[in-house]
């Protein structure tokens, strides 16, 4: 798809929104909320006191407070943006607060498990609609945040079977005119999607980082150099935040440790090749995974490294 | 580093510059000569004969041959950008052309077995000082180069004990004219660093897109469109030259192996803490790499995410 822009809205679509976590997530929320006058009015919420100060003289919200409840009370749309493990917790202190006819959604990277743990916890009357934007930096906290990061980016939605119709076309909307492309799937496929597009590259990054930090006879400064010959990009993937990260593969596991024996496996032939001199394996997979890339780079979720290099 | 650029020279550095094997980075060495007054001439050879008449639509080179010996003919500095496993043929078949007083160099990922492949077939009196600048994209070919590729990249000498300090001195000054940082080390040393901070991740990066290609209840559609994620970093690598990539590994399989052993046990690890949720183990690992990004993107290595994204 072509580079695009959201437009500003004449009306906001909602009146209050709530957003329960004003992190890399929750501040683009707020950000692109108020830019393209998206909600009525925003209520922003973090446990941690800094961070509400900072969305205060960030400007980021009407209202900034340490209750969630505080935040949620007359919202229309209520999103957590909480690592996937607090979701719950969250759920339980603002179920009072929700107002029937609410939408409550989420931003986070696994879903059967949010749909478990949250779903009971909901009011009768409130419109749970788990969500989880595909997009993020490196970078968490208030400051971090910025109001185009969903554009052009996809959001999972997996409504429950017999949720509001209205409900889920008011949340589409809703991220549609933040310039997201909505999709809509079950939360065991959307996890099974992620284990391989973000959970297991995650991992892997990790651990690579972690191995080269443990080397003896390679130094961390040689590490950092020379790091432009691929490791960088591992290293970026590798700087996210360590608990939003953890919750994921605490709230996965079963995709992830799926993904991760496929994984093995195929490291296993590639590592034997090596071994063994057979130069015929390494090319013959060198060479099919340059398809996937075309596809990425054709559909706009990446530009070629030339066009970032080039200076 | 602070972002920097390389100065044109009033006067070329060298006479006759042969490039023998015009992909990205043998094509980025022409621009590069070309548009910085490098050398007086610059002579190119590519078996391919369609690569030399893509330099000569171009206008890369002052020569465009399919005769590495031709090109190698009378030059001050012969630089081999070939794949790896192909240096000891190349130069075997230039050795008769080299001038004495020349200097043969390489841009090979690999140089523990370029010395000992290609030193014992180099004439006496020509001084063999191979090199890697680490430094490149995924796209390869003729149209892929560009003049600034090695600006604020390393470039590796691995000097033979008693090479010509004359003659070092003028490749150092040479990479140095395109920009590049020069670092010199010993081959094996080398060898190891290159193994963890590109060779590894190239082979994960395969792997990992090899894996997600494979998939059943995934589809390759689902794999690009939710890419963001993380996976499409890994794409990029993995979409890099098959032949190049194939002979680093059969040509440093040692240091690869080595690195490999170490990166599957940190991967148990990992894996274990996963599958017995033990949530402190995992977060102490994603908590200790943040450190090693903070020193690339402070040393002018990577840019932030952030300013990739915003727009």
């Amino acid at each position: 798809m072509a580079e695009s822009f959201a437009p500003v809205r004449a009306e906001p679509l909602i009146g209050r929104l709530a957003i329960i976590g004003m992190g890399l997530i929750g501040s683009s929320l707020a950000r692109a909320a108020r830019e393209l006058n998206l909600a009525g009015e925003i209520a922003a919420a973090d446990r941690d006191e800094a961070v509400t100060q900072r969305v205060r003289a960030l400007g980021l919200a009407d209202l900034a407070t340490t209750s969630a409840a505080e935040a949620a009370k007359g919202a229309g749309l209520v999103i957590l943006c909480v690592p996937v493990g607090a979701c719950a917790a969250v759920t339980a202190a603002i179920a009072g607060a929700l107002a029937p006819g609410a939408i409550l959604s989420d931003v986070g990277s696994v879903k059967g498990a949010v749909v478990d743990q949250v779903g009971p916890l909901v009011p009768g009357g409130v419109h749970f609609i788990p969500a989880h934007p595909v997009a993020g930096t490196e970078h968490s906290g208030p400051d971090a945040g910025f109001a185009s990061l969903f554009l052009s980016r996809w959001c999972i939605l997996t409504p429950p079977e017999g949720a509001d119709a209205g409900a889920v076309a008011l949340l589409r909307a809703y991220w549609e005119a933040m310039g997201a492309i909505v999709e809509v799937m079950t939360p065991a496929h959307h996890d099974l999607v992620l284990a391989i597009t973000s959970h297991l590259p995650h991992l892997i990054a990790y651990n690579i980082v972690g191995t080269a930090n443990d080397l003896e006879k390679v130094t961390q400064s040689e590490v950092i150099k020379f790091s432009a010959g691929g490791f960088r990009d591992f290293t970026r993937i590798a700087a996210s935040d360590p608990t939003m990260w953890r919750d994921v593969f605490l709230h996965n596991k079963d995709a992830v440790l799926e993904m991760l024996g496929r994984f093995s496996e195929d490291l296993a032939i590639l590592t034997r090749a090596i071994r063994f001199g057979d130069g015929e394996t390494l090319h013959r997979h060198f060479t099919r995974t340059r398809a996937i890339r075309r596809g990425i780079v054709s559909l706009g979720q990446d530009k070629p490294e030339t066009e970032k290099l080039k200076r």
